[in-house]
């Protein structure tokens, strides 16, 4: 950390902030400018102390050098961070495909889409009892009476499933049926539920918020791994911006950025992130190109009875196009591609 | 909600379109212009079908006619809510105000701060034990630890308490102690937590999400007011910008906006709504001339060692002149004002 | 244009709008719903007079049903369009690379740089010699004392040259000397200069401005169409957000929502897009999977010493690779791909 | 400037770095942290030579130390501003409004408007003749066929007239008869016409865009500075958002902050701050309690015939009132305010 003195700052204010970082145990270094006096604080997490200095007489700014995410950090452990769901590695070269309805609604349709799927090369199954509505007059999921279909929906196809979980209390009844629990975006900053679910030891895959910077996305994945639970992936799905022809704002730059800063998985959904059937499949095949690990996606045997999110579904043929797609685009990069 | 054909669509098209509606139970009404077919549908919450046809063949686009938010909306209760915090009533014409630490960390420094604020005119303090913070690293709160300072402080000064929740598994600790339970910017799309408060019967304070819409924000309020709770006090405290400068940008459009929209009372929060010192006061002063029923200010005794948030935090002496300069500025505009 | 009624809008309200609509020569179609009147207005442009009716006695909105842009608009002119630049048909099925330094400043890396990047498969050059910057103390470009650089540039590699307008006064120097006359994303806005543009019968390359919405850069290229040249080739790179790390946000969703509202040809900018050299590559290849007609990068001979946007500028070698890996992203789609 | 090194920069590479520095006629200063080494660069504008470090092999990070404005920051001229526009002294205590029709259209009503807002204490004339608009099938104004109309207003009523200038073109035109030229919002980097209007000896009043930055703002003040002309009055008009109920954001922490990091004027517009006539009022008396030097304000006599903007414009009887609570919450403060 860096503390800026403005220009017309007296020694005396220079000494006072200098004896105050002292007496948090930190080492100084002063540095004079043509201008103005720069600090510098060495020492462990000096950033905690940001608020202390930054309406101090004299101070100008206070100026973060280290990046605040340490376990998720890929300066400190450069290696890809690989994680089995089933028999895939998440991660690692190939990629992870995970498909299906928004919501279990209908069984029959839930199943009939799940089996499709599969058959079109999905790995893993998008299973949602628990729906995160904006308005409390919406559908809000069939929650505990949706456990029954997503066991028989595995049972048929043998493939694992990806469930999101709302809050604390939901974990006890997910946490043995799903092989991924999911933390969508308005509960990337849910404190309470990020430490619990760091408490499994089961994989997570933890939504960027709408609204999260990367920093505050990779400090809530953070959350999860300081609690001992180092299986987080990421998945990028649209951010809020003032565009409104398009639900969200795919933020595809996420994909390099994320995987220079950090070790862990990353995947796109281009469902939520477009919020239109037509710029779905176009993308997941951006995604893909960009050096994503995978990619979430919706589809229904019906769309158009969809009781949520079916104006975004992709039918089962329109995916089966676009694993193909994917394919392609993945073997012409020899994938992994685009970040050296 | 109405739904534009394409200048293309077919008759057929448009029939298809027209007996899926009335197979929900609506009734349609067709209007055609010079270059397209629009369909009226016409049923209660007829919004819910969106999904249906944003991407049926030959639709054009899915419009929206009536605000998705009932019971905090004004067109059907236009008379204001007023919700009594002890002896006060928010949302009459007598300004709110809310003070003290942002967290109760050191117990002398906290209730010195509480007896500070009292002195200058604050009806209520801010009492929070469990914080919400980005990184795991920093300092979370007492917690249960910080109760029976909570407590003495309320002894102390007679003053009622505001408290925030971060998960349903703190209602039991607060809600006997708390006078008001507040949902934080983060929790604010949290809709289980939502749910439980809205079984209490215990006033909420309900903080704007920091990239909430408008809309969204009201349908949050709707998630309490619709378990039977209605006692809700909304709280803008700064939306997401591209702006670095401050800390968020405050948005006081929506203070006569809410107050046009809809019936529930709304503060001003220019502590977090600027994230400087400096700023608080004037922006203060522009929440109330801008109809704001109260105000929530983060003041410490000691701000230069306060464990969160000391960098926006006023002293005693600058929260005095600011409940003077507040009171002046009601005085000038014999509240209420600038919204007809 | 829809015009929906307050609930409690009175007959005479109504009648009222009704008789304002018709005075301007539009006719008007009624819906009774349940809870509200909803008057459709018919006619040309009705969208003028929306201002008109917005905060006129009993009325709740005026909805826009119409898109305001014509000649850019795919509903009116289905077929692509392709336009010539030396021998490239931009917006047909072969992507178009545009390449070389941000700006002109020192002549023999300039004229380096560009046999470079011609000899690693550009088909055009990036002639910056007015440079618009943030800071009056930042180099703002050789100006007219570069035109002859760029003049031997063209000389030595027979590429077409993209040359950045300023101000209608620039046009003079450049209409002659330059390709395609390119509008940057600050001037987007810029009304005289779009008219300028529009009065020459020359490609014209628009930049999406920093905060402009899809439908505001359609409008912008409305301008130019509208004064007779229908040559306009929009360019996605980035836009404003929250997000710090990246300079802007490569709003990449636009690419086939573009192809799908317009006719016009769209390339990417993923230097400007991302401002990180790291992420240049990757998201080059997102750009061209998400269905852009071509790319625009930065390339410098030596990036450490480039005088503005070195730190987003390839290397010549990493240029050369891009351009590999694209075509292999190209061939594997057998392109057009990703929007039906 | 300050150049962070990664954790693991050899010794090679920061020498390096330090050799480039020097080469350009900097100093260095090391500062050797815990687990990175710091470069601190003194010298004249070394912000300028970021791009050239920020990729260097070993660098993290580069971090700018000094605002890179100057003859606008108040840390150089602490000194207030005030700039003579007729009588009034505008960036003193007493505070400027201007108001008027957002354009010129019928001269009649505008005349009469002018009377009016004359009579209801108003202290200049918007005078819109050049219009930016976002389609070009909007009305643009009378242009040149305008200017007899505000030399008569002017004539009529004494008070100076605030002019929008679109195009270095127009300002001959304008020059003459203008009191104040104004650079609108989406002119605010269009750098050709800030030089210009800098070359002028006339108040400019700069409008922020619609997304720039406090930083990027009061650098393009910098031009017009630079160039000779210090009349400069800021102007905050809304920024854009996510928000889609009100046309833009007013950013009100914009005032007090520009205050306190420049000594220029400025003034609040809460017509296109709102984009909604109810509520203009609230928010004039919001940006005044924030401490602004003025108003600029949307009066029309008939806003429902109004050609542009007559959503947002207000009755001259609403003006009225509006001068009366603005005179109010200025004595109440006895004004400066809220700002130490």
């Amino acid at each position: 950390m860096i503390i800026v003195m403005r220009h017309d700052a007296t020694s005396a204010q220079v000494a006072a902030v200098v004896a105050q970082v002292q007496a948090h145990g930190m080492r100084t270094h002063l540095s004079d400018g043509d201008e103005r006096t720069v600090i510098g604080v060495i020492g462990t997490n000096p950033f905690a102390l940001r608020d202390l200095f930054i309406e101090a007489p004299g101070v100008a700014e206070v100026v973060p050098i280290t990046k605040p995410f340490k376990l998720s950090n890929r300066e400190f452990r450069s290696r890809d961070t690989r994680i089995k769901v089933n028999s895939h590695e998440v991660g690692g070269d190939r990629i992870w495909i995970v498909a299906g309805p928004c919501s279990v609604d209908n069984e029959e349709l839930y199943l009939e889409s799940c089996r499709l799927v599969q058959a079109a090369g999905a790995h893993a199954l998008r299973g949602g009892v628990f729906k995160p509505r904006t308005s409390p007059y919406s559908f809000q999921g069939l929650r505990a009476g949706g456990v029954e279909i997503l066991r028989e929906a595995r049972r048929q196809t043998g493939l694992p499933l990806v469930c999101e979980v709302l809050a604390p209390a939901d974990i006890d009844t997910l946490a043995e049926l799903a092989d991924v629990l999911q933390i969508g975006a308005r509960n990337m900053q849910n404190f309470a539920l990020l430490s619990e679910v760091g408490r499994l030891r089961k994989p997570v895959l933890l939504k960027r918020g709408m609204s999260a910077t990367i920093e505050e996305w990779l400090l809530s994945a953070e959350y999860i791994l300081s609690q001992g639970n180092y299986q987080v992936i990421l998945c990028e799905r649209g951010i809020r911006t003032f565009e409104t022809y398009t639900r969200n704002t795919l933020d595809l730059n996420a994909i390099p950025l994320i995987k220079e800063l950090s070790h862990l998985p990353i995947i796109v959904d281009p469902s939520h992130g477009t919020g239109r059937r037509s710029l779905v499949t176009a993308m997941a095949l951006a995604g893909i190109a960009a050096g994503a690990h995978g990619l979430m996606v919706e589809v229904h045997a019906q769309p158009e009875v969809a009781l949520s999110d079916g104006a975004q579904s992709l039918t089962p043929q329109a995916f089966r196009q676009l694993v193909e797609q994917v394919d392609a685009v993945a073997a012409a990069l020899q994938r992994p591609v685009g970040v050296s």
